[in-house]
């Protein structure tokens, strides 16, 4: 048996915990610091999961100790702890966005691959159980060649200002991860995207230079079309399906919930709402997708056996950033082919 | 109780037949007569139904025994008998489409008006129970203010390439009766159109210029967005789904089956699969049509009785128009304001 | 082409009013008379459908000019008529139940086999689509040998007491529709019953000496087991289910409803109810089962061809007495093989 | 903050394994030791959790090491492990069933009571989501009085003739769950049981003085109505759901899936089969159950604390016994009021 792989995790606010509450039930690791700037969240998730608060995580990094992190602190401090986890030949689980423009994702992906380390992206979406189906029927040839695919996503209630400011937009900030799932389930590339958004729960969406409510049409590489519908709140929670049109057959998810009664009285045949948010929502995706990152650390290759690349990341990122545009411009954006990859 | 209306039949074809069982079961109405240029079919539909073949239609729209026309011969045949039978003073329902471009609609829609005959067209989907529940309900509020809505459309399998030809292409052939939908559900007019669509069931629909499966977005006055997602096969038969986002809730529609017998065997939990085509899918809805025309013939004003209007085709044949345009050149189209109203 | 049968039709209250329609919308049939205790009633029905009020039933069945006749009037007079149509050699369809005991149904079987008449009874769910899709799956061997069946049988509100009087008690009255489904779908006799039962939604019911809810189980002669699960009140309204279960296989049918949109909203995903009672839920069976019975009249041997015969009725009724008994006594009731088949 | 519960567990079998996954995870307990009678299986456990194989379950319960002890042995051992637990002080978790007859159980309940420490017995499925929410929706009045409830217990495939022959027959070692549900969720006593039975899956059974399908009415306190359907083997694999009827509605589980993604191709829509068998199916409910059991532990009054006490499995029990009998006998059996409470 191998040694359990030692990992130190950055970031203690709520992304940081639930990657705490992943790692602690990993197979074959260990935990075995937390630092934040804020040294009082560090300690109390620290002494939640009985390892030790860290002050000075280059010091933890350069130790020879570590041999990988999981950053979850602010997007704008994710660069520079990819880099320097690199650099001292730390593998490298980072929360998306993995940094914040084309640029910076492949900076980024460039000193991983500098410095051979593994560099994984938290897209957790792949991992989570309709997901997985979905897409291991359409590569089995359930369903026929896809022709046409839809990700309904929808966040349950607006999230304050301040936020959307941070936030990159809705397309940047809510829709990467639909965007991801496209091209995971498909396995093919996006060649041409459209948008149509409007401000209708919020003016103070438009305020910010956003839209609330968006439809992106995609195109992929095979003719396949693609269309995410998303918002920023619903009256009844949040709802994330999918669905897959091929050839042959369709594949429709429906949303997970705490229990499965249905209640019957005089006003219907009630099912339960959907799980709350994305904690919920996608606990089992967060545990698998720590697992995944853990096992290939294991690999000969721990680079080449990663599930979500930094490249995944930066060709999400470009479908962001055509989505925005084709919203802004009002006009069909096309893709240039990626040479990330 | 005033007498039933006289209702001469003109087309013994599919279409001609499914008005005939309407008819039939139309409380109010009496089939007078059946006329079709195949004298035997129109013999034939005549003897099913206990009513006369008849010859010469004009002779009969002319000879004051006939309240009512319901027209369901070839397309390009509709504008010749809207004006025959309205200059007559017979009042008309017509199949969809009431003609086959924006000029005839509007020459259609005039001579009805001129002689002041009530017009209705044969968009039946709004007939539909789940169309008429989620219509009521967005009315009634039960979702709050309306942000996007989706309408799935998906024939079964490809029709022959000469019904191709003559159909109009894929947008005015089978999203005519989504977009009605739309504005139906809505109660609000399109402002935009973009369509994404490819050529991959068959290369033939490519052959004739047609798409096989696209996205159509709408944009609507009020903000509210749109998107017809829409193929011409399936591999699982005819798929009819609807669904409203508001903003206080949303209205979602299954298809229709023959029964709801779930099998569980070691394959799975097996439902039926929907009802096969339009013409038992929408049963309900051509009776439901055909008695909303023979009640609104009893109203004390016929044409400001009827339910789907003239210019309600014309309305959903221009956004026809503009989806095709925006396949054709790959771009946003926007909607001026109809005068047609 | 044969002609159509000509139809007297006894009763024009409720029932009356149902296989009237069913008679309207039969092919091959023409209703040629409405008879009713209450003439102001049958003359109602006979204008609404076209046909004329009948004064002496009995000159009429000896008309000659009657094919057939359809008893839908009060459950004490069905002997009667059963045997005066049979002696006039008119074919007869008699509601449910065929006659109030063992004997006078004896009576009314052995009267139509001594004067060559076809008899059929209106044990109607067994034309229902899904007690139609469950009896083929089974016959076909879908889910292997039949190991055990349930039918939820629950009325959505109680019955005024005066009716609770007439109508031979919960088991005849409600019961003998499930123990009928349960014959039919397995194909099997019972032979063993055993009744547990309570009165907790009104007590009126056990003033009357019957039970408001109340599990009965059976026992096949091939050993597969049955239970029905029944109640006079719900609060969600009319409940029909059945599920069967084999051995390689189960097979379930849900509540048919008036549409497929669930509304979506703060207090959960809401379904629509089931069709409020047996009128709308068992419209498309009557129909189906008036045909069938003008279908087998067309037969060689009209008898022969009948779907739901009067043994089925003795079988049923049987099945009744021995549930009712099994619950006054509390003990289980093994029936005698029938000698009436 | 308290210390952690210590806690040794006994038996590293199947449901061993459970268990010690559960204490893992479960907050404020350490598993101390893990003892089996086949030392390498305990070493195997103890390696893969961390933790001591203890040779000598006595020393380790004599230690004052020790607070708490898991019971997960063969059933003939667990009275006496319960005993030696409580004359050493130390709290007791014991898998059902308790003991192997009500003297048994009754002497398991006495001891435990005469030491004053608590005792919990394992019917986990009280801790099962869908329970839970049924359990507690029927407590809030959301349907009204409860009139009858129904539990589908069914096991995926008959277990083999050894495992038959030990296990006490279908009604003490798989209904003994579902009568416990009936008793919690209602919250109520059963005071009269009725059974049908038949072996129509496997002679075997009947071999054994088996049945392997059956069928057994309980009678409540109340009036209520309960009915368990169980069976051996299906062919859909494990189904377990529960229907409870109230005077104001119903509410009814569905089984739980390892995703929600439908399947739509020619054959039919096809949602996913059952969670396989209990370790699936049940894996929310053993940690729930077990953190259920650390927190009462953690009470002013660890024995009054417990949720599932002696006596629920001495009741439930006395309702298998009853079953047992009826089957036997073929005549309803009644229950004398409990004096174990």
């Amino acid at each position: 048996m191998k040694a359990a792989r030692r990992v130190l995790l950055l970031g203690a606010g709520r992304i940081g915990q639930v990657h705490a509450r992943a790692l602690s039930q990993a197979a074959g690791a260990v935990m075995i610091g937390v630092h934040d700037t804020d040294a009082a969240r560090a300690a109390e998730l620290a002494r939640q999961y009985n390892t030790v608060p860290i002050a000075d995580p280059e010091e933890a990094l350069a130790s020879g100790a570590t041999d990988a992190v999981v950053i979850g602190t602010s997007s704008d401090s994710h660069l520079d702890f990819v880099g320097r986890a690199a650099r001292h030949g730390v593998h490298v689980f980072c929360e998306k966005p993995l940094a914040l423009n084309v640029a910076d994702i492949e900076a980024a992906i460039a000193v991983c691959r500098q410095y051979g380390v593994a560099l994984q992206v938290g897209l957790n979406r792949r991992f989570d159980p309709n997901a997985l189906e979905i897409a291991g029927a359409v590569r089995a040839g359930r369903i026929g060649r896809p022709l046409s695919m839809r990700v309904t996503s929808r966040d349950p209630a607006p999230p304050p200002r301040e936020f959307i400011r941070r936030s990159g937009g809705l397309f940047h900030d809510m829709s990467i991860h639909d965007f991801d799932l496209c091209r995971f389930i498909l396995g093919d590339e996006v060649v041409e995207v459209m948008t149509m958004g409007s401000c209708l729960i919020d003016p103070m969406f438009a305020e910010e230079g956003d839209a609330d409510v968006a439809t992106i049409c995609l195109r992929f590489a095979s003719g396949a079309l693609g269309v995410v519908e998303t918002t920023r709140a619903t009256g009844y929670g949040y709802d994330q399906r999918i669905e897959v049109l091929g050839r042959d057959g369709a594949l429709e998810s429906e949303n997970l919930t705490a229990h499965r009664v249905i209640l019957r009285d005089r006003r219907g045949q009630s099912a339960p709402l959907p799980l709350p948010f994305f904690l919920e929502r996608y606990e089992i995706a967060f545990g698998r997708q720590m697992q995944s990152f853990i096992d290939a650390l294991g690999a000969d290759d721990p680079a080449g056996a990663i599930a979500v690349s930094g490249v995944d990341a930066l060709l999400a990122h470009r479908i962001c950033d055509a989505a925005a545009q084709s919203w802004r411009e009002r006009r069909p954006i096309v893709l240039q082919p990626a040479d990330g990859g």
